[in-house]
């Protein structure tokens, strides 16, 4: 699907949880996530989309995962997620430690948007991404980071609940196995986003400018 | 997973979409759903399960997808999503038609909630679900119904999101090909669900009340 | 204020519970409205700015209370409000009466978006009328109808905070008393209103425009 | 209206912006707020209440207004509110200083939830409140803190659109006039909160328990 043209002033590109613990050699999540994100360049594509759009005038929004902080999740919570419990025993993206930190490439710069941590996948959960999306006037969005079934796919399912447009950039997103993958960018994403294109067509598209 | 103790007066079971044209012979994605409802059961299943909580005295609630209506979807719409694209082209669950009937065994009762109707896939998205729920005071949630990848998926998703505490039961759910219900049931779901069972033990969970 | 420049393609006119109930008389609603509403000449202002509207090209949008249904409320909710409650008693804009329709004038036509109905106050609460602006593009919001202290504050705060722009008219809103008026247009609406204007003044400005 | 029975373990207390610059001397906004927090008690009735209530085990909940820093509000955004754009001249509750931060007394301790900042009035908007108070139960809502007609109506109404229960404390609230005062406790709140009452009443109320 490449017959999206994008508005440059309404396109925002979206950075999903781009923390050290996740991308970076070293962190906690990089054993399970380097597999997939090694053979198809993640990080490397995350960064080249990043520099396009901070080149094309893109607005840059960073949606972060919780950091965590001593008492989080289900000390007093009744209610919990796995997804949230492993989180809390992990102390995956611990508040001021290096995991906790976004990897060094990925510094958000003035002007650019650091939405509110999300609890739990959805980058527009309990956070205020969908203001600051409005508030820039952004209906079309472009999706990366981490992890492809997780985070990438609730953001992307929430983003088009909530009325936006999204592209999604299959070599741009990493996750555990090429199961969820598979899940995510064959199964899935095909129903939300309304363009699945690789780095290379993505960065083709936003240079396109009208 | 079978730790979950459940609050019967703050257990809520959502049936989402069952509608002739999904459930039914004759609808028009029952070609695209049959080979995996048939083989797991999923209508008696689902039926077998309203029982059950209708006589624990767990309240019912169903999540219906937009009825399709003249003018919906894109003719005004400047965004949209491939699986709304389907629907508009498609027709599915028209308004005021079989096919966008509930099957009869699932006829809501007196004192049942039918939440508003929803867009996309959530059935909390755009709609009055977490407001009913609520207001009855449920925390605890069973889903059951169509389809696992999406309207199931969204809606566990956001479910977790919102705080609720979710129980999907695995063959109580369809989907249109095996890959979906793997992606939904063991790499999806597992991050989200508290529990995942099968009929047979909700039906035993949800009979030994305290 | 009036330094507000409209981008009509982007601005969305909400008409806000126009039910025989509220503003026809005859209605449940009618003789506490009535003084208000007759002396600021709030019928024909609403009028006026609708066929603006729908002269400029400016998107129409109608946000409907709940119709009453037997059952709703607070039969089987545990938690409600005074609001609900009275709503409840009085069975105000019964569904399927005279009282729970629209006055003629304000009949929706095609193209134009009738969101959800709401179960309080705000139209955006539980409903889907934020993701139907998102997707017809609309960043500006009018906001006309009924009534001052509830609805129409209720509404103009959701929709600031969810990232709209908002025009209220001052003489196309109507309340039970000057009191309430005096609360909404002096005290709480220029918080939240990027501007507040009469029907005169913004009928020009929305006719001054390319 | 003092008909409300409170369940503790599902009641939680909403401190809204317990900041210095609102409630302490030599706060930016102390003068406005003066006359009226000094005659009504408001700041030393917050206190009582936040003690009664943690000796009652009702959970604290604290909702705190975005703390000011450089770049915020209107020099990205293209929609703005009036009250933004003032928070954004006065640079209130400016994040690192003695004015964004709670008043000494009102320290949250272990185990006590801060909310996410939110950006204009509400509370929930934007937030993560609601899924906090979800995770622990919460049905029933004690509101008190600053400023009534703006932050205070503007949670109290989103609270009740979200299917809490809410008690608002007519003398642990502040305002900048008493027209402020009384909008929000003759004209508006009677229409959403469940129950107003003194801090006596309120005190009295929590701590009559089995």
């Amino acid at each position: 699907m490449t017959d999206v043209a994008y508005r440059l002033d309404q396109t925002g590109l979206l950075v999903v949880d781009p923390y050290n613990d996740f991308i970076s050699d070293g962190g906690k999540l990089w054993p399970r996530v380097r597999e997939v994100v090694q053979a198809n360049g993640c990080v490397p594509h995350m960064l080249e989309i990043l520099q396009a759009a901070r080149s094309a005038g893109v607005r840059i929004f960073f949606a972060p995962h919780r950091r965590w902080r001593a008492g989080d999740y289900n000390e007093t919570w009744k209610f919990w997620a796995p997804i949230q419990e492993s989180a809390a025993r992990a102390k995956v993206f611990a508040d001021g430690t290096w995991g906790g930190t976004f990897r060094d490439e990925f510094t958000p710069r003035q002007g650019e948007v650091v939405a509110l941590e999300h609890w739990c996948s959805s980058g527009f959960a309990n956070t205020d991404l969908d203001v600051q999306l409005k508030k820039h006037g952004i209906h079309q969005l472009i999706v990366i980071g981490m992890r492809a079934n997780t985070c990438i796919d609730s953001t992307v399912r929430y983003a088009v609940e909530l009325g936006y447009e999204v592209t999604l950039v299959s070599d741009a997103i990493g996750s555990y196995s090429w199961d969820e993958m598979k899940a995510t960018l064959e199964l899935n994403a095909p129903n939300y986003a309304r363009a699945i294109v690789s780095t290379k067509e993505l960065v083709s598209l936003i240079q396109l400018r009208p």
